[in-house]
């Protein structure tokens, strides 16, 4: 007999668990928690509750009153406080319980909820759900490209799937899916599929280079090089970091010139796919994408985040979602894959997940619970 | 792999298991069981089949028949006999197979279903689970203030919920949460929250007592007595009895000559809460309640259940099934809540009924599958 | 923390199997799967993918790819082959990948999707998903009768139901609940309850045979009998073969001079229920039916698939699903059943399929595998 809803298993992790939790995980978009709501958003199996004190700060804490569970995402502000529907428990916004409106008002040493470090930045919620102690925000990647431009030229997107978060980073991190999952706007013309992309390594991230020349350039940049038609040098850099964010820098040039193609000398954008588990079955995937073109047009942008919104809802997601009804929560090596010479970069980003997840001493885990 | 809805555990009960058996719980109101139709609910996770013999007696039994396990609820009457709809065996309101149309006709020894004793009192059907040597109707406890009086003085409802049925109990034996949860019209303006109830307990019950002044009284009560703004003195005495049955009573009065508040002296109302587990993720919620003011007043009555039954169903309602979502099947203790003044009366009921639970004898459990 | 979509058990199939491997499934009507598509369908838990070549030859395969786990059944036909979406994998109809557009183009050996033995015959696709070594279509039944005759006067017909494939095959194999679930249109006039079967088993399959008299005749052959009010004796023979498939005859002839009553000399029809579990909660009921009358009016025939259908869909349907409920994924026998004479068939159905399961080899389980 066991209940429909887990309960949070933040108090039973242990050396098997699915999930790193000393790392930095992207709990919402910023625009997600607006100046007067009480956010509630389940990360990791755990309610968590987000909301943004006066001052605009946020502040995360878990989604339940330590008296009888209720959320208090279900109460009311109060000021930067929160106050519990169900009993009156009130709460500042690091969780401790500042007034309590029973019997002699005597606060209880233990009315405290569990809150967690969050950090706003490059547009996203960060959130750390580990050991409190070693929430460096200097731990959150670089991602400063995305806010660093004309507001016109970046867009952010959120969207919710029902499959394993890696099932989402091996997307990412095996572009050669590219011509054969999506359409004619950002076809490769086969150039992709087989050229295994150089591939490196360091002790927290995974890095992949694809280098390729088509005839015309990819159609979301041809209209921008000076002859649309004409063949085009390409690249795309990618880069996983821990937990679960893959920045994808991708452009192309004309210009016989550049040798070092990047963001500077193509026309290109900067994208940052970045996920967090729900739970082992669905996933909250997050989206944000900068161009360096056409930069003020507004319309524009509009229209960019929606397609490649569409784009990730209509064809990757129904693919992963399906492939994640195959596989379960089974490890994907349990299952005896057959990989393929594209495969090298997945693979290693979850050779190194799974090995981080094993790296997290029992102590790190026993300091969550306080 | 196992099925999506459980089989009746009854046929294995054990010393962990989560229900009393040996205890009156109500099957249903009166009122939902009419003449003709044979009703069908699950409680403790078996199907319980009700329906009323030609002279209004209640009967009840497993709701599946001993030979293909169909539902006899979804078969026919037949005078005060049920038959099967797959295969005709018939049955009499005690469960015992009365007619085998197959082969020689010959009624095997164990085409017999399981009946379970059940006692229309007090507006509700009682009914016994566990060993029926031990179900004795005295045990049901005294709730005749119910149906004495004006029969337009009364009212009864059903809510089935999506929680345990402790968490329920647990929202009537606190009722600090009135001021906090509830709306205007039983505000105690502020008076319970500070105020812990007296708490008494013996051996099968558990029971708190409040007394307070307020100005104006209780909204509910304060147009009927002589000055509807000015300050009333209140009581409230709550009584739990196990399994599941909250009796409350709720008075005021602006007579300075009443020490002993109670319902004789006071405007108020004598209500029953009383809860039966479906399993253990919801709950069937019976309530009822009687006023000892404008009692003749049918249009006031139906308002008066209907408020209350939108308040249950909108404003505890919503909370309980939340708390139960973060709680799961954990026993309370397990997750260390804090716990405040106002808890003293549903802890006692927690630890008592979980003391009754173990001490249901193995023996007592075997008893069950006869 | 599991899945709620279970991936396939194939690879983990044990002693302990709800299932029987080896042997032949119908896995679709013939007319489920036409010329263009790949038709999906999940059977004993694996998902399925099966279209049909150029050449109309059916063919079936595991419905998922063997590099990241995506249903087949998503991606493209490609003449004879089928293409991933995801990645661009290609296989033939055998299962063998005959493209890999990745790196050096190489076909990684493992890159072979299983294959299933699959065979159209009888108007079915019947499908093999043990050992492929033991897949000798000559082991399919002999349904002949089936596909002999006038095409108007043959129906078929598929009903997935929310129950145990067994619950299904208890139904048909006793019939005696024809006049307790049923309408007056089959009605055999109280004739068959009391009148136990013979019943004959050998190795692989169990008979049952009924014969009796009723006026007037069943009403389904009463309109094609010379006195149509008039009393007429009637037969039904049903056989069931391993693993799901009962075949129905059943007639009724005023003639005095049969003494051997069958289809050669009685207006009635020749009937095959047979169904393959999806899971042990779901199954694929299939049903076929000829008749011997009237045998080139169409709509008819019509009008005669449409009722059995609705009869299978409105009145036996609840009862399975109801009971199925009450079961669980129980074993029958442990919940103590009071058998009737009328179970004497279904009850050896049970015991030899189990028989059967137990007798598979570990050694073959592993065969399963390649």
């Amino acid at each position: 007999m066991t209940t429909t809803q887990p309960a949070s298993n933040l108090n039973s992790s242990n050396l098997d668990s699915p999930y790193l939790y000393n790392c930095w995980y992207v709990a919402a978009l910023a625009t997600e928690v607006d100046n007067e709501a009480l956010f509630s958003r389940t990360l990791l199996e755990t309610s968590v509750l987000i909301y943004r004190r006066a001052d605009g700060t946020p502040v995360a804490m878990q989604d339940r009153c330590p008296h009888r569970f209720v959320p208090l995402s279900m109460g009311k502000r109060d000021g930067d406080d929160v106050v519990c529907p169900y009993h009156g428990l009130k709460f500042d916004c690091s969780g401790k319980c500042n007034h309590n409106p029973h019997g002699n008002q005597l606060i209880p040493k233990a009315a405290q909820v569990r809150s967690f470090p969050l950090v706003e930045r490059y547009g996203f919620l960060w959130i750390w759900l580990g050991d409190r102690e070693q929430a460096n925000p200097d731990l959150i990647p670089n991602y400063g490209p995305l806010v660093d431009g004309h507001p016109n030229a970046v867009g952010y997107t959120y969207m919710p799937r029902d499959c394993h978060y890696e099932v989402i980073i091996d997307n990412v991190m095996d572009l050669s899916h590219v011509d054969h999952l999506h359409g004619e706007i950002i076809s490769t013309r086969g150039q992709l599929t087989p050229k295994p992309p150089v591939v490196e390594e360091d002790a927290s991230s995974v890095t992949a280079h694809w280098r390729w020349e088509q005839t015309p350039a990819m159609l979301i940049f041809n209209q921008f090089l000076p002859a649309p038609q004409d063949s085009a040098r390409h690249f795309i850099d990618i880069t996983w970091r821990a937990p679960a964010s893959v920045q994808l820098s991708v452009g192309a040039t004309q210009n016989p010139e550049y040798t070092d193609l990047n963001l500077r000398n193509c026309t290109g954008q900067y994208d940052l796919h970045t996920c967090t588990p729900e739970n082992q079955n669905r996933t909250h995937y997050f989206f944000a994408t900068r161009r360096n073109h056409l930069e003020d047009d507004a319309e524009f942008n509009a229209m960019k985040i929606k397609a490649m919104h569409d784009a990730f809802v209509d064809e990757d997601g129904p693919i992963m979602d399906a492939a994640h009804r195959e596989m379960g929560t089974s490890d994907l090596f349990s299952l005896n894959p057959v990989l393929l010479p594209s495969d090298v970069a997945p693979v290693k980003v979850r050779r190194k997940l799974a090995e981080m997840r094993r790296n997290e001493q029992p102590s790190g885990s026993a300091v969550n619970n306080r």
